[in-house]
């Protein structure tokens, strides 16, 4: 095959076992053609690139001395898997990633017994790693049995209060278990925080070392009076300030730090580990995310994500568009407000590109907080500028906010704190697959008191939310929008402040009504269209809002047509659920109405492209057509629904 | 008033700048004075009694030296707010504590200016505070000025990942905050993990003195090629081996540990700090839960929450209870099938008493994990051990739960992992409050798939449902009870294993059904006593479970009865939601059905006994007799709904 690199080794490699033969030389030379192929693969599919080449040493390295599957090894967030994939009998697919019925772009158990815990949200593996070591202590039985526990987290991930929690844990427990803590300085931006700086301090070096000859030297000079207490001092400075001083603390032995790319000295610590470890362990691991291949490698991102791209130039293959993400709109429309308006500010877990907030950050650096892997206290930190007088936009991808939604609850909706939740990724993602999915946002926000929950049905209605947000100081209020580009509609000059709780006529019709939440708007005017020649005109609505409800609209729409059908990008419990109690409490059930929810289906949709993933949820326009035909008792000739 | 302890000196204390008059000693009266009157008050209300005794002299010194409410005090979960709030204010009504319309036993914004940021839950308080300081440097507008933000928090809180979250981005931030480490050695249960042992060395005393004095003399001793390296290593050595190293690391100055006890060393401390501060600064003070109160001090959870006592001798006046508790039910069969079965493990989150597996530690050490108060990692530890062949019950309260929540969608159920989830005080909770009612569970766990949700209607079925729980191998399963005890059933020699998906039938009657989820089925029938008199007999079913629902059941009630009633201790989007959904697509509301779902109101319901919380949301005996007779257009006749 063209532009396949040459790898007389790595196809060698079929299970992991087959590395146990190989020299460490030979390991050396499985890496390179490692990373060869994982570059390969991604220009054919895109995907997760500097994370995986990041480790692909330490991918070689773990499985050549663990003995997989039976060793457990974790990838934390699990986007650096790919190489792991290729060399545990997944190279033949290697180039679905990420595709419709393809491999996963992370870890999956049903994938294959080499991914003992799935993972796609971060911080979670010292965990299930702790979880497996404690089954194994136990008698725990799985097909494969238990060995080793290994994750393997990145220094962005540690900073999660979870991470920081499962390793308080694990040095309580003493369980033998091992945490390599790949620290390559990045998280999908540059990480922040103290630990961050704490963790640059490490192996900043210089001090250390100057500072372990000193306390060496210290103890036979100190006069004898001194020698007792002096000793006892050397002991601490072992595990106080050698390095590696915070996670002895937390009971872990410390090793390190190596570096990540040298075969030379992740061999031989992994191989002593392997043979001496007894409690809790870290290694500490420097590696460079997009190692080994010089576009990733000058990427500000290191080649984090990638599309399709041309491996000897490095270019990337990106479809052009035809609008703006509703993550620009989004930004763009905040920097408006926030230049009127100094109390605006802005708070991101980690995603300060995802979520477009680079942009506010650029230009307002004292108002936006960046504030790492730690949606708990990103939301609750929210409320507290919320009570102290300022306006702040939280915002988060919707899969994630489900890391802080105690503090929604807690913190914000109790207090009626003005927070206001703008929502990215909103439904389904694409191929990122279920874990990335923005599902129950509607209904665990929509259910707490005093919440005001809309989601656009366009980008033009997003600018016209963000103002809404901004000027709404009563309560918390939050907005819904999708991952991907906006349907290309005429964007308006301003943002207009909705009145809460009032959603749009967007055409009157007959029979039956739409009522839509969302931007599956788009998808009911196509589904109309093609009704309308058939002579069938449904009347269609834009909710705009699904807490709190239009009640007159949604009476007025029970009232005037047979049948009335809801339709939102989420899970039940949403925007239909509330919406059919309304209409339950007020009657409109009691003489007959054929009332419909169009929701998420009850299973997690795996990766495909947005459309083909709402096509298996079947929410697309076929899909709405046939519902207001099945409704309408009118037999569907000759079509299929999806 | 017979009772009441001599206060002259708190008797001039109205608010806390009245403080500012008296001397050092006068304070420390103050703190007598105040520490007497909080025990006099619990003993007339109940409540939280060991924790705020524990910061009396704490809260003098705070109010004494900082100027609230325009410097904001933040206490962490806040149920040692009592002596706060009897000198901010509220001494007035300090006994009506944890009482309908009475004050509330956390702070309460709503209830005070001197309450910044209320709190019930752990480990919010850092963030919020830091929240206040970024506020008061962006120019943030509150009513009552903005000046220091002070966070209180406890050595258990502080274990919390939230906490650690919050730590590292205040030390990252820089701005002036001060965090308090109210450090008992004691959360509601003694707390566990590495941090907590950390802690302790901490103040251990001796080797780190030893240490100082060695580390002082050392670098004049040595020769001359070293001192510039030992200089700075001597530099290193005061932020990193002097105490609190964890502390420095994540960016904060620490001071301390000083006794909370002591108004000598508290006083100046907290005035210097005052005076001095510049960044994040970290206070470790040491304090006694239940201090100056034998009978508290005594006490293994030292009194950390009582019922009405007797001020002399300490003893309680609990209501004899008529029934063992849901908690209690809980314990004992889950103990029941543990010694059957070596696969059982539990899992809690720092509250093995609250949730009874102290029970289960007492009996099975090995298998019972305390993880500390860290709901993430306590969830997806779970899934690990299920990963790892055991079978692990995790037992949270429906409100923490909450913090683990995305836990629950990644690590358990996407993956379908075998994970019980024991959810307790499920519905509302008495004088916890609405920070404490378990709400939203039923939403925010029925809309995963593959997860199955039940709730017992009674202890005997809770007893079913542990054995169902425990056979349940193919995936989640979660079963919520509420707080306080049973209606006093027979109960079963051993549990049955349901039929996973299916109702019972109660009582066959007409004309309108009712179906039940959880434990409102003893109010259900109380209604039905009252309307038989009324020659009406509705159906009654339990659900059992709300997911899966029992398709056959709902279909069968909706079509023999005009009308159809359910009824669930949860908010909107639950039980009720799922049913209409069903109902819905089966065009059960095609031609007409009375469909009503009573569920929690939408409103935050305050804190007062269960049942007139019950009330207040409308779902006791009364309101189902009201709704059955409205939904049958049948006039109620000199009888209120309540």
């Amino acid at each position: 095959m063209p532009d396949r690199p040459k790898t007389p080794l790595l196809d060698q490699v079929h299970v992991p076992a087959d590395l146990k033969r190989f020299s460490d030389a030979q390991l050396r030379q499985v890496a390179d053609e490692l990373r060869a192929e994982t570059i390969s693969a991604v220009s054919v599919t895109g995907g997760h690139l500097g994370a995986g080449l990041g480790v692909v040493e330490l991918t070689v390295a773990l499985h050549a001395v663990f003995d997989a599957p039976k060793d457990k090894l974790i990838w934390d967030v699990s986007h650096q898997c790919y190489p792991h994939k290729i060399i545990t009998g997944r190279r033949d697919r290697i180039r679905t990633l990420r595709q419709k019925d393809g491999l996963s772009g992370f870890t999956k158990r049903s994938e294959s017994p080499y991914d003992p815990f799935g993972a796609a949200h971060s911080s979670t593996s010292i965990s299930a790693a702790l979880g497996f070591a404690v089954a194994r202590d136990l008698g725990g039985v799985t097909p494969e049995g238990l060995g080793d526990a290994i994750a393997v987290i990145g220094d962005g991930s540690m900073s999660a209060g979870m991470a920081f929690e499962a390793m308080n844990n694990a040095g309580h427990l003493k369980k033998r278990l091992i945490v390599i803590l790949n620290d390559n300085e990045m998280s999908i931006a540059p990480p922040v925080g103290a630990l961050s700086s704490y963790l640059s301090r490490l192996y900043a070096g210089e001090p250390f070392q100057e500072f372990k000859a000193a306390a060496k030297g210290a103890v036979s000079l100190l006069p004898e009076p001194f020698r007792e207490g002096a000793k006892r001092a050397k002991e601490m400075l072992k595990g106080m300030a050698v390095g590696g001083t915070l996670f002895e603390e937390l009971g872990f032995s410390y090793v390190g730090p190596i570096d990540g790319h040298d075969m030379g000295q992740l061999l031989p610590v992994l191989r002593t580990i392997k043979a001496r470890a007894t409690g809790p362990i870290l290694i500490h691991v420097l590696t460079k995310k997009g190692k080994g291949y010089a576009p990733a490698e000058r990427a500000r991102d290191r080649g984090h994500a990638t599309a399709k791209f041309d491996v000897v130039t490095g270019e990337q293959k990106k479809a052009p568009s035809n609008a703006p993400s509703y993550t620009k709109v989004f930004a763009d429309a905040l920097l408006a407000h926030a230049a009127q308006d100094d109390k605006i500010c802005a708070v991101t877990a980690a995603m300060p590109d995802g979520t477009g907030l680079n942009l506010f950050a650029e230009r307002y650096p004292s108002r936006c907080f960046d504030v790492g892997i730690a949606e708990q206290h990103g939301v609750t930190f929210s409320a507290g500028l919320a009570a102290g007088g300022l306006k702040p936009f939280c915002a988060m991808y919707s899969t994630f906010l489900q890391r802080g939604y105690d503090q929604v609850v807690h913190d914000v909706a109790i207090q009626r704190l003005p927070v206001r939740f703008a929502i990215d990724r909103a439904g389904l993602v694409g191929a990122d697959g279920a874990t990335h999915a923005g599902s129950y946002d509607i209904a665990y926000l929509a259910n707490l008191p005093g919440m005001v929950v809309m989601a656009p049905a366009d980008e033009a209605e997003l600018v016209h939310m963000v103002a809404t947000a901004a000027a709404h100081d009563e309560g918390p209020i939050a907005f819904r929008y999708p991952r991907g580009e906006g349907v290309g509609v005429d964007m308006p000059e301003r943002g207009e402040v909705l009145e809460i709780g009032k959603g749009r006529m967007i055409q009157q019709g007959k029979r039956v009504a739409i009522l839509s939440f969302g931007t599956r708007l788009s998808e009911v005017l196509t589904a109309c269209e093609a009704l309308a020649a058939q002579g069938i005109t449904p009347t269609v609505a834009d909710a705009r809002f699904a807490k709190p409800l239009d009640r007159d609209l949604l009476l007025k729409l029970a009232a005037d047509h047979e049948a009335l059908i809801t339709i939102e990008e989420g899970a039940v419990g949403g925007f239909g659920s509330h919406v059919a109690q309304l209409l339950a409490d007020e009657g409109a059930f009691d003489h007959g109405l054929k009332f419909r929810s169009m929701v998420l289906p009850d299973i997690f949709v795996d990766q495909a492209t947005q459309h083909d993933m709402y096509a298996v949820a079947g929410l697309n326009a076929a899909d709405i057509r046939a519902k207001v035909l099945a409704v309408l008792g009118i037999a569907q000739i000759g079509e299929k629904t999806a």
